[in-house]
């Protein structure tokens, strides 16, 4: 008997986005693969009434439509087989990261709801409490890009999609530093040269030079993350200074 | 004769990708009016020896394959045809905001370079010095699906695409703060109530109401829009006391 897949469970009014961009490249052979598997529940199913409703103007007043709070209940409600934890895909919520992705890709699958319009009714939200995850401080037409990224995010990090092959990405951030360039074949290209350093084949050389351009990229381009890898760094200094001085 | 649409252009390892879930919903019917278009082109297409390569081993070492300088520069010449701006998608890049989706979708069109595997070689970025631009600090398997959800947020943004009640959520990252929650029919759902201002038919206390629950939202989600958005309040508020007191 095979384990269960990690699973991508996908409640949206567009099935048909799914796969998508995902059914090529590393994503798509790694689901031809069986590595991953995504299935997309269409919300509409879980209409009532005769014109298969699924939205209705906004208490209150305002342009855009809201989702019905018992069409979206209903269809989370018919998800409860499906493994990993509600995600509700909202500019509300809390900014996707690196850290998310490798949290959800280490359980067994995650499950996207995927709002259309202005949104879902409060009162779902209320009552289900997913986890609210924003892709960024944008407005798109609805969830499922978001979760077309997110998906592709997690999926490169399940075990056997890239291998060895994957880990140097990731590291990146998880150092919280921006990558350093990256220079491939033709050495001389129109009379630019790759940095000396990297044709040394002195590893020590190579790091040290790889460690000051991706701080010097993430000082220069991200003051926000260069604040906080500064504290981190400061801090363990400190520590190493005071184990030393014992 | 008819004006040239907002067009996006895509050099791509994977033209298949396009334009994928952007055939369907919002931008898919705005497509099929022509209020848009979108031609992915095959970097493929410019290497030039005859196993086809269009990566190579980093200099240095390390996992994973850059894209050659050499072919990604043909790709990137052939597309001069093509209108707007140059952006390379790296997670080295700018942020993507919704002024950044505003502001390509009042000009006309984009041009997007998408690297896959590590990314490209520095010396092409130095020759074509595209504006480079991050999704969000996590890691994809190329630039392919950060460009989609890029499209889908300036698409919605081209005039007709979503008239009148596209305005709603922008304002909402416009000002500074998350939106407010949203509610629909039926008024009574499982013992939820709507609150009761959005019932009361009146706009000043509807948008009062809103606007505190905006700032409630803003504040305890996302303390560093919080800060920025209370600043600017206060200065507002300041300038507005000085001239009082004129």
């Amino acid at each position: 008997m095979t384990a269960r897949p990690w699973t991508a469970t996908v409640l949206t009014l567009f099935p048909d986005m799914f796969p998508g961009p995902l059914a090529h490249s590393i994503a798509g052979k790694a689901l031809e693969r069986g590595l991953w598997a995504v299935e997309a529940r269409d919300i509409r199913a879980h209409a009532t009434d005769r014109h298969q409703s699924v939205d209705d103007t906004p208490f209150g007043g305002g342009a855009g439509m809201v989702m019905r709070p018992d069409v979206v209940d209903a269809a989370v409600a018919a998800s409860a087989d499906a493994p990993g934890p509600l995600v509700y895909l909202t500019p509300r919520g809390r900014p996707f990261d690196q850290a998310l992705a490798a949290e959800w890709a280490a359980g067994p699958g995650v499950r996207f709801l995927c709002g259309r319009y202005e949104g879902v009714d409060q009162r779902v939200l209320d009552k289900r409490r997913p986890v609210e995850v924003s892709l960024g401080d944008f407005v798109l037409s609805g969830g499922e890009p978001a979760a077309l990224v997110m998906l592709d995010a997690c999926v490169r990090l399940l075990p056997g999609v890239m291998g060895a092959a994957q880990s140097l990405a990731e590291e990146s951030f998880e150092n919280g530093l921006l990558e350093y360039p990256h220079y491939t074949r033709p050495a001389e290209w129109e009379g630019r040269d790759v940095p000396e350093p990297l044709l040394s084949g002195h590893h020590a050389r190579i790091d040290a030079w790889r460690r000051a351009q991706a701080e010097e990229a993430t000082r220069t381009r991200r003051p926000d993350l260069w604040s906080r890898y500064a504290a981190a760094r400061d801090e363990v200094n400190m520590a190493r200074n005071e184990g030393a001085a014992r």
